[in-house]
């Protein structure tokens, strides 16, 4: 963009910065965007290889924005692997006070504040996020809701309005690139058709675990063995264990929330596939974009701490 | 072992071919055993790297196996990707006649005959089984059962006394394996921790997934935020991920079968762990060694053949 970011408009840097992706945003007293920057420079590979400061620095250099304008980052920079170490807020603590939670990384020239993730430790299994905090801060509108944000570790999340109450994730998008790319199964499955979730093999599949989730795990070894026999084409197993799993995912979420209708969070094929899988679950759904509700909570977040008005 | 295999009483070789693990006996006219060897020359590395016929051939040298004695073979070797592809049988053929379906691998000099396996093509998920319907051969007496092997691809066969009528496979072995090594919970799990179980924390983790199958797919990633809040151990984890998936595996057996006793053929580690759980579950259970009735298998179908009285 070739916005006049580094004018008087420009009040803060905000920044996803993510497991595996980076995402920054110059914004405006009023949320807008003044420039962005995006780039696979996770946390991982930050970790690892190039250093947090150093990634942020030449994103903000690109950008010629002044040293004195502040950042406010989330997501798994503030993990214990991250950058610095932003302690969990637990649920149950209103949101809008989680910027009070916020961590300074150690920057020598520049304040660089890290939004801590949320932790459950009761009230269900134990949980935590770090990112999709501040996605829910930027949706909240003082009603309840169930927000789920699908992916590698599909979230599901409620909401009473002001504070995160519980949530719960699930490993599906990892269950699925470990079963379909290092199992047995592997060389039955397609590594990479299209599929689309109307097809009569991915619908049945789909209400056999809406029905009982459970027997996604009796009927894995079923698509190796439908490929053995030549029952089952890889392309067809593909679409097949991606309904299994996704099926058992929201039915198991279903019976724990109870609702018939949910945010969700999602874009691409991800929301393609989860609205699909909602409708066929009965439950009701609104479409956000992921991606502008966090920038959002970075804006309130930063409003909180008094960086606009 | 040092008898009179190659005089007179000795009938004929018969081999448990698997996937990863070769053993052989030389069997005299009521099956006692003359000689044996065992290696870890399974089917997928005499199909990688050092062929079929090689490998039989060295064992029997070893054991200086006159020329003139045929061999039986069971398991992987007769895979597609093995040595020649013996056909499965289908579920609800008398397993008194699967020697009749064996098919004879190429080799130059000497007899080498390899038995089907079974394929479930209806009445329940495709299903394939090698090496499992000689074990259920030999421990067949006539009555009804269902028969247990628990390991990396858990089977579940149930039989009338005369045929194998249904049957099913689970991965639990397979994902235990791929989440406590290859996912995003790896480093939170011990990679070689002992546990016993009989602990509070495995028993407990146990009954849930005994009481509801599905749940596993919820507390998996309950191990992982667990381990980052400092409420899991790694050799809890371990326990924990073990209990999870046994548990639900056992859960999804009892209801599919409605038994109250079955037989285990398991040995070591996977008999107590797989002991402890039927207990658990309400099951009652007998134990059987696996080798010792694949060999017996092995045996009856030889006998079946002609090759020994």
């Amino acid at each position: 963009m070739t916005t006049s970011h580094n004018h008087v408009a420009a009040r803060f840097a905000a920044v996803d910065w993510g497991t595996s992706s980076f995402r920054l945003w110059v914004l405006g007293a009023s949320g807008q965007v003044l420039a962005e920057r995006r780039s696979d420079e996770g946390m991982i590979r930050c970790a690892e290889v190039t250093g947090f400061q150093a990634v942020l620095d030449a994103h903000l250099a690109a950008l010629s924005v002044s040293p004195s304008l502040p950042v406010l980052c989330c997501g798994m920079v503030g993990a214990r692997q991250g950058w610095i170490e932003a302690p969990y807020a637990e649920t149950g603590t209103p949101l809008s006070g989680l910027s009070g939670q916020a961590v300074q990384a150690p920057h020598p020239a520049r304040k660089v504040m890290i939004l801590p993730g949320v932790a459950q430790r009761r009230d269900g299994p134990p949980d935590i996020m770090r990112g999709e905090e501040t996605l829910i801060l930027g949706i909240m509108d003082g009603t309840a809701a169930v927000v789920a944000q699908p992916g590698t570790h599909s979230k599901w999340i409620e909401t009473d309005g002001h504070t995160i109450t519980r949530f719960s994730t699930q490993l599906t998008g990892e269950l699925f690139s470990l079963i379909s790319s290092k199992s047995t199964l592997g060389p039955l499955i397609s590594p990479d058709a299209e599929f689309v979730p109307d097809t009569p093999t991915y619908l049945k599949a789909m209400d056999r675990t809406l029905a009982d989730p459970a027997v996604v795990l009796e009927e894995l070894f079923a698509l190796r063995a439908g490929g053995v026999l030549g029952l089952t084409s890889p392309e067809a197993a593909r679409a097949t264990l991606s309904a299994l799993l996704i099926g058992a995912e929201i039915a198991l979420v279903r019976r724990r929330y109870h609702k018939t209708h949910v945010r969700l969070l999602a874009s691409g094929t991800a929301a393609k596939l989860y609205g699909a899988a909602l409708s066929r679950a009965g439950i009701a759904f609104t479409l956000d974009d992921a991606e502008s509700a966090t920038r959002r909570g970075l804006f309130l977040a930063a409003r909180n701490l008094g960086w606009t008005e």
